[in-house]
C-alpha cells in the first residue's frame, strides 16, 4: 500500500489496481479497454489521491531557462510569424530559444528531444512532420498542429471550425458550387480537419462541392502541383464558363496560385470565381497596411504562440489538455465579393 | 622587451613603441594619426611578429557550440531568410542557435553581448540598429549590415553597386529622368550605400535624377510615411502625365506599395513607370515558382549568412576583415519592361 507516499506515480496506481502500466495510462487517456479494468484503475486513482502529472516531471528543479523550438523553417510566412511570437512569449518569460529549422538537416530533431531528456533544455516546442520522431511521455514538448500521443499537448487553429467557415462564407457569398483544393502533408495533422470542416459546412449550407487532393507522399514537384490544379480547373471550365463559382484553398499559398491560374485562363477573381484561402498571410508580414494576400481564415499565431508556451512552462496542472483549438476568424482579401 | 612571449598582445606594441594602446590601435585600423607614430607601431609589430587576433581570443577552449543570433524579428521577409541560412549554416558545422528577436524587447540585445563575453556563448551574429549597444572588440561578434568598429567584422550586400545597378538598369531601359525614394533607418548602415550608388549611377549614365528620402529619425507611422510619398508623387504629376519614368526604392516593400499608389493614381507600370526595388523578395518565399515581387536587386541572402557564420568561427586569420559587400544581382519582376 503506497497511500503514505507523498505523490503517487502512475505505477503506484499499475500496483495498486493489480493491472500493467500500459493499462492505466490507456484508462487515463480515455483509450478502449475492458470496463472491469477502467474499474478497478478508477478505484486505485482515487484511493491513492493520484494526479496525472507525467509531463510536469519534465520541468525539473535545475532549470536551464532555455526552450528549443524545432520549425521546418523561417521563410515560409506561417512559421516565421510562428517563431517570432513564440521568441517574444519565452523572452518575456526570461526564456532564451534554440532555434532549430529542421528543413536543412532533419535528423537534428531527435537529437534535440534528446536534449530536452537530460535537462540540457527545458522543453521543446515543435511543428514537425518528421514521422520517424520518437518523443516519449514524459518529454516536455508542446507539438503545434501534429497530435503525437495525449500525454503531449498539441496546440493549433481550430481547423474544422475554420473549414466550415470559409463553406459557410461562400454560400453567404452567393456561392452554388463550390472546389475544395488541397496539397500538403498526408501524416495525422491538425490542418487535415481543415477539409472536414468545409465538407460538413458545404452540407450544412446545401452547397454542391468537390474535392481534390494531392498528397505529398506523391513526392510532387512545385511544378506537378500546379500541373495538376491546372489541369483539373480546366477540366470544369466549358466554353470559359466554369461550372463552380467557388473554391476554398487549404493554403494562402494555393490560392495565390490558383488565383494566377483562373486568370490565365480568362476568369476574374471575385467577379466569376469566389477564392478563400486559410492562414491570414499579408502581402507584406511587417507592414498592416499591405492587407491580406487573400480572403481567408486567419490562424491566431500570436495565441498559439502564447498557448505553447504557456502549456510548456505551466506546472501546477494536474493534467495537461492532450489537443487546445484556438478560435480562427474570417478576413476580407479581396478575392471575395464584399 | 617581450620578444620572449609566445604571443605578443597589442598592449606590448605598445610598450614597444612607446605609444598609447589607442595610438595602435588606430594604426592598425588605419586611422589618421602621425606618420612617426605609424613607424614606431608597425616597427614593433614587426619586431614582437605580433598578429592582430583580439577577436579570435573570444573564441575560447572550452566551447559551448552555441551562437547568438540576434534579429529585429523574423516575420520580414529579409530577415526571415537570413534567419534561415544561418541557422542551416550552423547546423552544418555542429552548432547551435539562440536566436533572440529584439523587436519585441530591445534591452535583450546587450545581455547576449554580456553572455558572449563571459563565454556562456561562443560569438554573436547581430543584424541590430540599436545605436545604444556597446560591443567591445574583443567580443566575438559579427555585424550584419551595421558596423560597428573595425575589429568587428561587418558583412553586408554590395549596396553601393547594387544602387548604381538600379541607375544603370533604368538607363538602359530607356528612362530619363528617376526617382529614389528611399525610408528607414539614420544609422550609420550599409544600406544607406545604395542612394550613394544610385547617384553615381545616374551621373555616369546622364540620367536626371531626384530624391525623397523619409528618415526614420522622424518617428513616423506607416500612414505617414505613405501619406507623404503619395503627396512627393502627386506633386510630380500633371494632367495625369507624370514628370518622372523611373523609380528606384530602396526596397521591395516600398515598391510594393509604391506601385499600387501609382496605379490608384491611373499610372501603367511597367508601360508608363518602371519601377525597381531592393532585396529580392518573392510573393512566397518558399515557392521559386511564385517569382519575385517587383523588379529588384537581389542580395546573396545565403552567401552573406555563410560568410558571417564563417568568419564568426574561423580562428586562423591574424585579422579579420572589417567589412565584406557580397556581390548583388538584378532581377526581373514585372515592373520594368522586358
Amino acid at each position: 500500500m503506497k497511500q503514505n507516499r507523498t505523490v503517487a506515480r502512475m505505477k503506484d496506481v499499475a500496483e495498486e489496481a493489480g493491472v500493467s502500466l500500459g493499462t492505466v495510462s490507456k484508462v487515463i487517456n480515455g483509450k478502449p479497454v475492458g470496463e472491469e479494468y477502467v474499474r478497478k484503475v478508477n478505484e486505485a486513482i482515487r484511493k491513492l489521491n493520484y494526479h496525472v502529472n507525467s509531463y510536469a516531471q519534465g520541468l525539473k528543479a535545475s532549470r536551464t531557462y532555455t526552450v528549443a523550438v524545432l520549425m521546418p523553417n523561417t521563410y515560409h510566412p506561417f512559421y516565421a510569424m510562428l517563431t517570432y511570437w513564440l521568441n517574444a512569449s519565452l523572452t518575456r518569460r526570461g526564456y532564451r530559444m534554440l532555434l532549430c529549422c529542421t528543413d536543412s538537416d532533419p535528423r537534428q530533431e531527435q537529437e534535440y528531444v534528446y536534449m530536452a531528456q537530460q535537462n540540457k533544455v527545458d522543453g521543446i516546442i515543435g511543428l514537425t512532420y518528421n514521422d520517424q520522431l520518437q518523443v516519449s511521455e514524459d518529454t516536455p514538448f508542446v507539438s503545434i498542429d501534429r497530435p503525437f500521443n495525449p500525454q503531449i499537448p498539441c496546440v493549433a487553429s481550430d481547423n474544422f471550425a475554420g473549414g466550415q467557415m470559409a463553406a459557410e462564407k461562400l454560400a453567404d457569398l452567393g456561392c452554388r458550387k463550390v472546389l475544395f483544393l488541397r496539397t500538403g502533408s498526408s501524416l495525422n495533422n491538425e490542418p487535415n480537419k481543415r477539409k472536414a470542416g468545409f465538407e460538413n459546412g458545404c452540407i450544412a449550407r446545401g452547397l454542391s462541392y468537390e474535392m481534390k487532393i494531392l498528397s505529398d507522399g506523391e513526392w510532387l514537384t512545385e511544378e506537378d502541383i500546379e500541373e495538376q490544379f491546372r489541369a483539373f480547373l480546366a477540366s470544369r471550365i466549358h466554353d470559359g464558363k466554369p461550372d463552380f463559382d467557388g473554391i476554398f484553398c487549404v493554403t494562402d499559398s494555393l490560392a495565390f496560385i490558383v488565383r494566377r491560374m483562373l486568370e490565365e485562363m480568362g476568369l476574374r477573381v471575385p467577379e466569376d470565381v469566389q477564392l478563400i484561402g486559410f492562414d491570414g498571410t499579408r502581402w507584406l508580414a511587417h507592414m498592416e497596411s499591405s492587407g491580406y494576400m487573400c480572403s481567408t481564415i486567419v490562424q491566431p499565431i500570436e495565441s498559439i504562440a502564447e498557448m505553447s508556451v504557456d502549456l510548456l512552462l505551466e506546472n501546477s496542472m494536474s493534467i495537461k489538455p492532450p489537443l487546445v483549438c484556438l478560435p480562427v476568424t474570417f478576413a476580407e482579401g479581396g478575392t471575395t465579393r464584399q
